[in-house]
């Protein structure tokens, strides 16, 4: 080792899901959205002069913040954009999660939560899910310095309702709330409202699933313009210009065209709701997802070895080896073909029969 | 103040250089190149797919990164990509300066340092420059956490030769040094042979100043792989996925066309030759820049005086009103248009006469 290792932060970081280089595989292990873009977000890639290229982007993002802010009925000013919701998290933890107190997440989770603790030296304590897999919103209220997870939760796709979710959020007014709402477009309801009521309420959202727009890097969050400065002292404190300008206007005509998106999640809901079934038929347990995928229990045959031979057949979906969720599978909704391909090919390998579901 | 701000980490952010939106403006503030990118990027920019943008990109931006390796004849694990240097350099601080020791960089340097090293509590020391501006490689011969500056330093222009930087890299083993080459394409030599012989030397470059595409936010790092493989622990901790697919594209075909990028260098060179000796003409002191700007402080006028009359008349250049360097202005080297403008512009507010320069 030489001497200037001694001085390196040493860390083991986050496994993204695999992102295959080889055609035609099915690809269900990072929940991207089987769907194009919107057709305006083409028009206006059409539209980029290269030359531009040669001058700084707008750091302030205002044409994708106003877009947003559009959308949503609230001001540029309770806006903050990211590069991916994961930059927009990451920004959130560390200017946030800056107490003695640890910060509370469920055990079962996003797992860049802890990574995110650890690379910014933040205390954490992770409280565990009821035995149906759901977050108790009761065992938030309790000393903490702050109080992050998904909504649908991940990797599980259950829900919490809006109501449990306000209780969590007044009952620690001394905290700040972030509710990463990354899947919420998937038949969940949004804690966006709440955020007209409470100062300390922060809401993630990403164009990576129900905008189909995971390689363009784009996440965002809505809270009261104080929790917005701050974020934007510390993202400027680390990259002024995070948005390049090709995202900025691509994202910005995504925002924009909210129809087109409303309707493939609605596709992508029925979809889901038929593979539900069709899984149960397969001996799967599944639980009530409401996110883009569904994260299931075989009833006899082992998670790994479903996930190795679904991986041998160019079916990808993920799994995780941490103990208590190993049995589970998580898989992505694709489109219905998808769908089917993946059931005719977990009939093959379980040996059961679920014709007649589509 | 609510409850929940007790727990933010307040910081002061870098203020980055203004982006006016207006036209017509000759903007020669921000340092950016006055021509556009390689056409090879146009032709990859055109055949960019908007549905491809529905997956995820390349985590390890694999196409990018060999790129980068193939030009500087390294290998791909000796390369770290990050969103604009300021990215690279962000995750090098976190990475590398880790110390009890202080960071060393200079008093007057890129005004970005002390920022992240704020933000992520890294104790540092700013050593002053020589009273002709230039950095004494012997300062940074002691105790100390890690090293950075740029070379050519920022905002002076001034360049250190490889054989000083040789001298500093050798004499602090137990210590990652960073050097910053920005600018190194106007006219310096690179230390990037040096990262051959010193597993300790990280060295920086960007595509937003020679490679005219600030616009796109690529930066890069090259240096031993152990060096390369912290850094990416410590990306993979905060953002699996930060170059996003256009972004991977564009800067693989940048980069590509050497030729293209050495031939706008020669003329931004040649103009800022030109430029030097029309400003000593006016009554400014020229420091000899190697950069694509230059730092200039005029005999007998006020530095925010004629920043504020050349803002008036519609060109933006930078002043800082930081008192060691309040006397001086940074000029970035435009097309010699653009310099014909600022030296007429100059001359009446000056009251002389620059004319035959060009």
């Amino acid at each position: 080792m030489s001497d200037w290792e001694n001085n390196v932060r040493k860390i083991v970081p986050y496994t993204p899901g695999e992102q295959p280089k080889e055609k035609n595989i099915i690809k269900l292990n990072t929940n991207e959205n089987p769907f194009p873009p919107s057709p305006k977000v083409d028009e206006v890639l059409k539209d980029i002069k290269y030359t531009d290229m040669r001058l700084y982007p707008d750091p302030d993002s205002t044409e994708l913040v106003k877009a947003i802010a559009n959308t949503y009925g609230v001001k540029p000013s309770e806006v903050f954009v990211g590069v991916g919701s994961d930059d927009v998290l990451s920004v959130a933890f560390l200017s946030f999660f800056n107490s003695e107190k640890p910060v509370l997440f469920p055990d079962i989770t996003y797992s860049f939560y802890d990574v995110w603790a650890k690379v910014y030296g933040i205390d954490y304590v992770t409280v565990p899910l009821k035995s149906d897999l759901t977050i108790e919103s009761r065992d938030y209220v309790r000393e903490n310095g702050g109080i992050v997870f998904p909504n649908p939760n991940a990797p599980t796709g259950l829900l919490m309702s809006v109501g449990d979710i306000e209780t969590i959020v007044k009952a620690n007014p001394g905290s700040v709330v972030i509710i990463d709402e990354a899947y919420i477009d998937f038949g969940g309801t949004s804690c966006l409202s709440l955020t007209k009521k409470y100062d300390n309420l922060l809401v993630v959202q990403t164009f990576s699933k129900s905008r189909s727009m995971a390689g363009m890097r784009i996440g965002f969050a809505i809270g009261n313009e104080k929790l917005i400065k701050y974020m934007n002292d510390v993202k400027f404190s680390i990259n002024s210009y995070t948005m390049n300008r090709v995202t900025i206007l691509c994202g910005a005509a995504a925002v924009k065209d909210q129809q087109y998106y409303k309707d493939n999640c609605a596709r992508i809901i029925k979809t889901r709701e038929h593979t539900k079934k069709a899984l149960a038929r397969l001996g799967f347990e599944v639980p009530d997802s409401m996110a883009n995928f569904v994260f299931v229990k075989h009833k006899t045959a082992s998670a790994g070895e479903i996930f190795e031979e679904l991986k041998k057949r160019g079916i990808y979906v993920r799994h995780w080896d941490k103990p208590i969720i190993k049995d589970y599978l998580r898989i992505t909704i694709g489109t219905s073909s998808d769908m089917l391909k993946l059931l005719g090919t977990l009939e093959e390998i379980l040996g059961k029969d679920t014709s007649q579901v589509f």
